[in-house]
C-alpha cells in the first residue's frame, strides 16, 4: 500500500540524531486543581505537585504514566502561551506532543530540509531547563509537535 | 496549593483496579501516507505497515515510540467514528488518549461513581481485540479519553 511513498529522509551527512520516546502529551486545562481530582482521584494516577512557571506563562502538573507522561497545564500570568488556544477552547483539550531527540539542531537541520517549519529559528530552553523547538502544526497532520532534546 | 482537593476517589469495595501506562495518543490524518512520511523519513520513528480495520471504520499506522505510540488513523468506509472530526479538523488533529486500565468494569464504575460519563453504557471490542471504554471529553478537560483494558 505504501510502496509508492516518497522518501523524504535527508540526513544530513556528519549530522546523524536518532528519536526518542515520547517525552509527553500536553493538556491544557481551564482548572489544573478539576484535572487533578480526575487524573489523580478518579483515574488513580500518580500526578506531581503543581509547578508555577512564571517565565513560561503556565502551571504544569504531571501525569506520570509508564516511560511517558500527560502534562497538564493551566494559563499563568496574562501572556501565557497557551491563552489563545484556551479562548477557541475554554473546556481545555490536547495542545501538543513531544518527542525526545538525541541532538536538536541536527532534527533541525533535518525538518527544515523536508519543508517542515519551525515556529522558531533556533531551539529555546523550554519548561524543562532542555533546548526545544516547536514544529508548526500544518505540517504536521493538524499538531503541535515539541522537540525536546535529550 | 492543592491541600483544598476534594478527594473524589470512592473506589467500590471488592473491585480494586490499577491504571497502566498511555497505550497510544491518536492523532487523526487526512492522508496516512504523508503522515508516514513525516514520521518515518523526516523523524525516524519505527513505523508499522498500515492496518485497514473496516470493521472500525480506519485504517491505522503505529508510531512507536519508547513505551508507548501514536496511532495515526485514516477514515475508512462511510461511518467511520472519525468522520465528524475531519470535518472540523481537515487538517487532522490530536484525536484521544488512551490508557490502560487493569479491570475495565471496576474502572467504569469508579468513572460513573464519579459523575463523568461513559459514550457506551458496557465496553466495547476496540480496534486492538480488547475491552475499551470511551469518557466524555467535556467531562475530562475537553479531552477524548480512551481506557482499554490490558
Amino acid at each position: 500500500m505504501f510502496s509508492a511513498v516518497r522518501r523524504l529522509a535527508t540526513v544530513p551527512a556528519g549530522a546523524p540524531w536518532a528519536l526518542g520516546k515520547l517525552n509527553h502529551v500536553a493538556v491544557a486545562v481551564p482548572s489544573l486543581e478539576k484535572s487533578v481530582a480526575l487524573y489523580r482521584d478518579v483515574l488513580k494516577a500518580n500526578v506531581s505537585e503543581p509547578q508555577a512557571l512564571p517565565e513560561h506563562g503556565v502551571t504544569t502538573v504531571f501525569v506520570n504514566l509508564g516511560d511517558t507522561k500527560i502534562e497538564l497545564l493551566e494559563e499563568l500570568g496574562d501572556k501565557s502561551p497557551i491563552a489563545k488556544f484556551m479562548e477557541k477552547n475554554p473546556s481545555g483539550g490536547m495542545h501538543h506532543i513531544c518527542m525526545e531527540v538525541s541532538d536538536i539542531k541536527a532534527a533541525m537541520q533535518q525538518v527544515k530540509d523536508n519543508g517542515i517549519r519551525t515556529l522558531t529559528p533556533e531551539p529555546k530552553i523550554g519548561a524543562h531547563g532542555k533546548p526545544v523547538v516547536f514544529l508548526h502544526p500544518k505540517d504536521c497532520n493538524g499538531v503541535l509537535v515539541e522537540l525536546e532534546e535529550e
